[in-house]
């Protein structure tokens, strides 16, 4: 590894440059999900941090990403390739692979955040919660804390939603606090991560997985130090299909993510 | 150009194979903004048909596009590589270049969407509108007709937004009828194209021009014939950086195409 640092995140997500736009890491099991694999956002958020060393600006901006195979955890490398670097913006695309297998394909662009000078508008409230010190965490009611990733993320919800609790409630929506459970304050390529820490709101409708096959993530801003307020939804699940919205406040109400994926019930 | 049809759209992203993974197009001037360069949801299409001439699946799924430079029309070159052919859904890249220089970079995964056979649950609701032929073409009304698409696709809207009159409403939001104008029905790949083809929402913020960063559209089901109900929105503007979410709904009222843009006003 070439950095040593205390949080999970880095440490998981580091990786060696073992040539040219070529990366190794090992995809540790502290981010498995309840099938065992590397949870989609934590594959996301590896690929970005590859990415990142061959692009001037400093701040994730957008990722895409498309989920080929399951990713089981072990060595694995990545693959870089820089389509254009700007004045303002620069695009580039990584894929990760096991057993030369891609697992998972990227494309994103990056800015530098701080530089953006235009005009805000907002339009949208974050949801509406008690602060975190008068929520519950809702893994304690839930069998989903046997995925590895769920010591990693730390959730607070005004109530334990009943799909937590085995009872679904048919609404596919979900409104809580999120941070990272070592302390390590977010940043744009952790917000990577964090929108798909949580269990599929599609829970909610009574099934019990879901396979991510897109996930598109916008960093609006560089989010505040502190709990991070979520709002969830699934509105449209169509023939096993459907997307999740998840969408990310910081702890002085700024919106600093949007992200959206298509995934599939297997 | 190895087919002959009678629609704009097809003739428009037809191409011809001229190597391995590489096809040869012309960009057509008959899908240029106002600002007289290619609209991104033709270069995106434009990608799409290379691309599915080498994926067995035949309904487009999921596309995610970064644009990196405007995109001149005439001769143009795009290259493609197959990810993953899977038995359910199979992922591809393509990217268009003009004179050596690439203009759109996009990721993209197929499906048969007559083999999607999960759970549907709906929880959204199409647009609320008159019938198209009890309303308006709004761009009788608009200067924006100067942009050649706005030949290639009618729109019909319950009154004439603000916007389009120089009157911005401050609301950013808009619902309308849409198809194109020649009377070529919908499919999955040319929804790609059409939930970039309205004038931006973000206009209705007395903002004038907006291009597209990033644009991820997924396909839900294959569309009906006939008019298709969309419903468009920005809800963030921030240091002018915006999303905007199109989502449109067939003559039948059920949801063909999901689509979120990360855009930046000049």
């Amino acid at each position: 590894m070439t950095t040593t640092t205390r949080y999970a995140f880095d440490t998981d997500t580091a990786n060696t440059a073992v040539g040219e736009h070529e990366y190794a890491l090992d995809l540790s099991e502290r981010w498995t999900t309840m099938a065992g694999t590397a949870n989609g956002g934590y594959l996301l958020a590896s690929c970005l941090q590859a990415l990142r060393r061959e692009i001037p600006q400093p701040d994730l901006l957008s990722a895409s990403a498309h989920y080929l195979r399951p990713g089981v955890i072990g060595p694995a490398r990545i693959r870089t390739e820089v389509a254009r670097i700007g004045r303002r913006t620069a695009t580039g695309t990584a894929l990760l692979t096991r057993d030369d297998r891609e697992i998972i394909r990227v494309l994103a662009t990056f800015t530098d955040l701080a530089k953006a000078e235009g005009q805000t508008v907002e339009r949208g409230e974050p949801p509406v919660l008690p602060p975190p010190d008068r929520c519950v965490n809702p893994l304690e009611a839930m069998g989903w804390s046997a995925a590895t990733i769920a010591g990693q993320v730390e959730f607070r919800t005004a109530e334990v939603p009943g799909f937590f609790r085995g009872e679904p409630g048919g609404t596919a929506a979900a409104d809580f606090w999120l941070r990272f459970a070592d302390g390590r304050p977010a940043d744009p390529i952790a917000l990577a991560l964090l929108v798909d820490s949580a269990a599929p709101v599609v829970f909610d409708l009574g099934v019990s997985g879901s396979s991510t096959i897109e996930l598109t993530v916008h960093i609006r801003r560089r989010p505040a130090p502190g709990w991070l307020a979520c709002r969830v939804r699934t509105n449209h699940l169509v023939n096993g299909f459907h997307e999740e919205d998840f969408d990310i406040w910081d702890s002085t109400g700024a919106l600093v993510a949007q992200s959206r994926q298509l995934a599939l019930i297997p």
